[in-house]
């Protein structure tokens, strides 16, 4: 679809420098864009690319409108309205109502007239599917589990039973969501299982990534709040719950029984160990290794960067021997460091 | 179902504080059962619930027994009992035997009798699937795959050629076993794929949590020894060995050719290098990185916990010098620290 | 399929000491190898089971040929003569041309007749599946797609809309291409999502390994370039180009728009921060986390390895206060240590 820079002004509220009568249809980079597309300027790194765009338009802040050279629609906050106008210009395809002939439904499961279930999607007895639900090809949907309205299963997605998603969860393929979580019982050397009878609820405007996992409670619900974005290959264990509008990263596992406050921003590839407690607004940036609980909102990092192979190998021999370095420091002069009381809680953390 | 507390002492070897007559019909937390519902007491970091519950019954060691402020159910092992009594109110889902009209099985296949198999399953020729095995809706088992008695697989898993999955076995969503291994012969500048032939022999009792991979061996098979738990999201590469009854924890990585022992306990996000050793007995805490094999029994670590951004980022650019810092030292007094045989290891492992 | 030791060493070039009318079947490790097996030696590590093999034949190099106590296949680069004889030994499963029954294809979409169509496996419209591609059960291929010939796809596939696949691909079970990036715009405390409107583009000759994750580009195509080999559980963000010939191992996440050069040797549970660019010939050992570009080919590495946990802690705390042990040390006697370049350039990151 096309549409005018003069109704992109007007629509999302920006103010317009250039033709209001030259239209886009389409979004591109600031390097690639031609004349009929629109692109935006957010991140500083790219900045450089600004003078030599021949984009139709360009998002961008009040205080570097200056330098734009074609069209600028001058917002606030030019991501946020980037993310307006590229909804605009791809709408989601339209999906027809109706079940496939391959699906198999359960005579008592509830399906709204206005969902579309694709091919070979399964859904079992006494499960609902609200009203304009889209599930993709080779979803399986367990017996007793809900999916509220205007949600969308893309494909090979797996709901075990029991499961609540909120309105408008947006779910991409190869996603489980309440397989049974890791509960053992250690017994004469052997593992018991601890059966897993909690199951899972997804609050509204959730989006969940290819692959993650989210596993059913023990015995209450694990809890995914609303708002909530959660990146590919997550995993997300019994009893996690996860305050609204918190976003995740790719790679990240939370163990079991932790609780994730409202809006916090959880980087890539961190790990963050059972029964804590993180408060609303934590940042943690990736790869961070999280053992104790965050009382305090701010940012937490724990990931060392690489180096070269052989400088890091010195240091890395050196970190084995870290204590006994300290303690040369110590009797060389200036007394104790500053460590005594870690080591306390360390102690007291085992007990 | 509905059990007094007299039956469930009597079943269970406990001793019972309480009225036997009074029943209970499901679990809950100590926090919020009620009446009808037993609970356990077994990680100390929750005791201070225990005066307030309101539970039929707390399933609880004996020295904390006086503490109980209802019927209380002792137990030299509460949370081993509680398993138990857990699986005694919630039993597994009934299935009726038979194929279900949208599977495909090969002529070439055998399925028992008694075995359930779901909508839209795959089996392939010279597949074997046992009695009372339950396969889920969208499972693919490839030809030459054997599923012995009384195993489940959820839903949407794939077995390839030549898998063995042996009694018992309880497989969630999105596993993958039997895909080939990464093997790569580098050879002017490309690689060149290594025939994977070996295929991935399971053994029995053994759950393997969602989107979890073990991949088919080079040469020889993958093993996955008796009673073994393996959580959500692990890699398991070509040609490992897990010994029986080990456990590991989610997003773990296992490299090829590694053999782990028996009764080990792997934390969460663990990687393991490939061709190691891991002795019977090896506990190891979330997030290490193991890349020398372990000869001894005992508890292993190497995450380092997060801090407060900007403290990180200051020891962070230490890190980087700190073969520099601890050469200073050296030179300050006291001579040489103790890194010299470590070095030389490091020397020695890149021959 | 039987062939003799003569005909391996002509049609590989190996220089054969032994019978050349001796036949072998099959492959085997050095231990195990019976009289119909070859087997190879190229690790150091293995060299010691070399003087007890049984196997019909070694493929080795020409500098330990004397030590064979068998028939020896003499090679220059004995992995990769290996890796020949194996797949000649175990050729590919046939498979007849021909879409199964129960897979659901539009009629809008191309299939060639030669192509091999499973069980269940759904074809959106305008895909277009070409000569000679096996497509597993289950598998799924949206609208828009094309898969170039010879690929493989395993089982449980999912190829989002708008994905192209080079030549000869194979893609293992679980994997999950063009899925929406992670681009969400904060705004008052909620993510709006940025439609992901670019696609993926991969090479040919390109290997996925099981349950990995590709997602689709923000604007323009996420590309993996020729002869590019993925692992297992691998995350490639929106954006990201990986350059032909680049190998990366299991659990490795790369986040989005970020580009890798040619030929690099990525390990496992690497990760890679987000906009970085990555040079050619980079190696980047296991556990690593990158987050500044590498412009110097080279060895980078970043995992500190395990420790006995009680010594790990002590030196684990005395990291905490690295940076008031190295002030310490500069308060005792020699200056500064040299750290003040890299604590610039971390502050200049923040900006």
């Amino acid at each position: 679809m096309a549409i005018s820079l003069g109704e992109l002004a007007v629509r999302f509220g920006c103010d317009l420098r250039g033709d209001p009568a030259a239209e886009v249809d389409s979004v591109a980079t600031l390097q690639n864009a031609g004349p009929r597309a629109v692109t935006f300027l957010a991140n500083p790194r790219y900045r450089r690319h600004l003078a030599q765009t021949r984009a139709g338009a360009v998002i961008l802040e009040p205080r570097i409108a200056d330098a734009c050279p074609v069209a600028a629609l001058i917002a606030a906050d030019p991501y946020a309205t980037y993310a307006r106008v590229a909804a605009l210009l791809y709408p989601d395809r339209q999906y027809s109502a109706g079940v496939s002939a391959s699906a198999r439904v359960s005579a008592e499961a509830f399906v709204a007239p206005s969902a579309s279930i694709g091919a070979n999607v399964v859904i079992e007895e006494r499960a609902r599917i609200g009203e304009r639900v889209r599930i993709g090809p080779g979803c399986v949907i367990m017996r007793d589990t809900t999916v509220d309205t205007d949600c969308r299963l893309s494909a090979n997605v797996t709901l075990c039973h029991g499961v609540h998603v909120g309105a408008r969860a947006l779910i991409h393929p190869g996603v489980v969501i309440g397989a049974d979580g890791f509960g053992l019982a250690p017994e004469r050397g052997r593992w018991l299982k601890v059966p897993q009878v909690g199951g899972v609820r997804i609050g509204s405007d959730v989006e969940i990534g290819a692959n993650t996992t989210i596993d059913r409670g023990a015995i209450e619900d694990t809890v995914i709040g609303d708002g909530v974005k959660l990146d590919n290959q997550i995993q997300i264990g019994h009893n996690v719950q996860v305050g609204a509008h918190t976003a995740i990263a790719g790679c990240t596992g939370v163990s079991g029984s932790t609780t994730i406050g409202r809006n916090c921003m959880i980087g890539g590839m961190v790990g963050i160990a059972g029964h804590l407690e993180i408060c609303d607004g934590v940042v943690i940036t990736g790869r961070t290794l999280v053992s104790r609980s965050l009382t305090r909102p701010g940012v937490y990092s724990g990931g060392l960067p690489a180096d070269e192979a052989r400088r890091w190998r010195r240091n890395s021999v050196r970190f084995r021997h870290l204590d006994e370095l300290a303690q040369r420091v110590e009797q060389l002069g200036g007394g104790r460091l500053n460590t005594a009381q870690e080591e306390g809680e360390h102690d007291r953390e085992d007990d």
